[in-house]
């Protein structure tokens, strides 16, 4: 068991009136428990706040004028992410609880259609279970390089297998790609995490349903993953944004700090 | 109003154990009233029923063993899809209901992301509202060619735009990906529909959001709209086929047949 | 016939020692006669000249140092390119002159190997001929719009098939592409053009195989195409590019001006 | 130096009147000397001989009526490929011979501007010459998969990315795509090898320009380098491929056997 803080400045120069989706709110998940968050836009907008699976997602609109926005969130949660089970099985598709088939589909950035062939030779014939996420995510991080500025917002698993670059979403998206194309729900996580040696930023990692439970996966190892706060949960990056912006605007600072109390 | 019957067969030949996600059943729905339904597989199988989205998505689950598979659904329904508003008025983003927000994203067979340069030297300048979205069905219906067979199920809108021939699910993938670019809320409907001259098939449309409800759009013209029965609804293809298959097996015959009353 | 004066005139900035490649010289081909050329490099610099594909692209390599690269080209040529008959025939395979079978195949640009269902379904039934070329000529210029900016380096026919803009290079990879998906002989043509109102620019054109000979098309309509002058002829725009440049510059200008004398 | 006696039978079956054009006849090239050769067609059928590139490409056109074809190929040819010298220096494109820059552009199937991600982080820092050549090979030859029927003919260098598995082909072109990203001048060339254990087959390798020669290098292993009869260079398979069929067509059988005498 862990207690965050988690301190979140953005701070944007909006050149036209612009709505904004954010999502930076921790998330309502069995395995968090908010203690207390506040948020607070400058100039002070009225907002609407709003949720998707029932809490797991939480979004907040505003529509801002021309000018400078700050949006600060503090928060503090405590994570009680259930120890790793090594052990764990793969689910027949029979086992497969039904809410989790939905994560078994191909998604705008996770093609797990497209990619057959590839995870047919790498991971079809090794033995079921945690350890073929494990190896998944071995793989992933031997063969894909973590480079910012290597990707944009199209890029996709399977561009990453060309790339061989990309960053924390993409490396999420090529776990959650081959793990669907083996049949494995599996799905994106965004969220917090203090990373050992980097600038705070968002992190994106990928959950994987294994036996009777959805357990973490995080291929690119930088920081660890019994210390991340969920805010979103969807099928790849473009459910859960921290900010989808309708309009013209220029994102100044963003400082996601998380701190271990 | 309409009432129609519904008789719907699947029959597989199932070469090894496989497992079955069904969605034929009419979905809940305002826009229909369900009178009457039933089905029933051959052999007689444990079966799982289970829904998405509070019923808009009703979907059965069967383990079905090796050898023959027959699947029979009848169903009798009253529609009530209101009358085509043809001066619906497009949605400013900061007017949309948040629940429609999440349709203005790309997906796996709707990259809207992708597809900017054609879109706004097609449509953006076009006046908005109804009118508009009736153009890009008419555009789709001009320059698109309906010929079976000419797509398989990873074509995506942007394919088609290449190929310029599709089937129903191609219509409404470019149809839902061109609104998705202007900023239109979009999805993918799935359903029966009594066409004018064709064998009885599933039939796939789209629906966008306009003013302040949904509108069917079929850029197909196979079909009359307003006899639409809806069965699944969701961001494209992959979320509602009909059948999704995990394992071995062959399809003999669909015979999808709608009657009006 | 016709006599053009060309004045071509690009001017760079090498940051680092840098070897271009440069293919402004008018081509030796029989549709046009050389009166007199002449360049010049600022500063003077050794230059190598040599020719690909007998005299039909003429190059010019030099290796620049850090600093300001001017490149003067003027020539005077008497074009004499023969009067368009609207009567040629298609060629079956078998008649076609063995040197033109490589026109057939896709390359880098013009993938005619993944447009077969959009040229099937909007070019295989017209009559064959002359006026199937041009067919696909007021096509693409129907189609596509003329765009600066609209394409970049890699953008390839099928791009231009789903952006449905692009510019001139992009309109005759396009119909290039659809000829050789016809079993049609098309190349990459590229010159110098009078523009009847626009800025001086080179022009990329495509000619194609009929009956006995090869003929220009140009897409865009842009100028009158008997009054073009050629430099580089290829398989698409990667072999006639008319700089090739190793290294790091900056094109601060280029002014490569036509006139009719 | 070695001898060889090359013997290829293809046999077909012509649906319909159908054109072909043959590239099976051992190049012209100064590292093998043919001693003697014949070809025969049954039925006996009037047929042209053309080249390309000085004699580098032979190419054998005939248009079969209906029915069954027989191709019948031997050839006895002594090959005298110069040892390898592993201590060879990249060139700087400056020393470049101008009649190699042709080999640095991408083709269809070798897309090199658009790995540059991929092949900036793997090979940019490896010291140049011979051995980064080499260690391309290896790269590919240890995350490759030969597969036979896991790629078709419009695989490219790109899917072979994603892929992980061809055939000699793929792994020629993702070689080639790898050295001119790299500004390695490198081409696709296609023969007669004596495999260590498979079937008779074609060979695709392709070869490299380092330092003033040309040199062979093939990711496959799948046989002695030097023992490699050339058929035919070009920019990558679409230029040189054993049969271009121009019509409907059944290749009943190929044995394209080479023996060493």
């Amino acid at each position: 068991m862990h207690t965050f803080k988690i301190d979140c400045q953005l701070h944007y120069r909006v050149i036209q009136m612009t709505e904004f989706v954010f999502q930076f709110e921790v998330a309502e998940h069995p395995w968090q428990t908010l203690i207390h968050e506040s948020f607070q836009f400058k100039p002070d907008l009225a907002f609407e706040q709003y949720e998707r699976d029932a809490g797991l997602n939480r979004l907040i609109r505003v529509n801002a004028p021309e000018g400078d926005l700050s949006v600060s969130y503090t928060a503090k949660v405590q994570t009680h992410i259930p120890e790793r089970n090594t052990s764990l099985k793969e689910c027949e598709i029979k086992d497969l609880p039904s809410d989790t088939l939905f994560y078994l589909a191909p998604s705008r950035f996770c093609e797990s259609d497209l990619i057959d062939t590839m995870v047919t030779n790498t991971f079809a014939e090794l033995p079921k279970g945690y350890s073929r996420v494990q190896a998944i995510c071995d793989w992933i991080h031997d063969n894909i390089i973590y480079q910012s500025g290597s990707s944009d917002s199209t890029t996709t698993a399977r561009d990453i297998l060309v790339n061989r670059a990309g960053v924390c979403r993409d490396f999420a998206h090529l776990g959650i790609a081959i793990c669907r194309a083996l049949n494995i729900p599996a799905r994106f996580v965004f969220g917090y995490m203090p990373f050992y040696q980097a600038q705070p930023d968002f992190h994106a990692i990928f959950e994987v349903y294994l036996e009777n439970q959805w357990m973490l996966f995080d291929a690119t190892r930088m920081g660890p993953i019994d210390q991340f706060v969920r805010v979103g949960t969807g099928l790849d990056a473009k459910d859960v944004p921290f900010a989808t912006v309708y309009g013209e605007i220029e994102l100044i600072s963003m400082s996601p700090v998380i701190e271990l109390v």
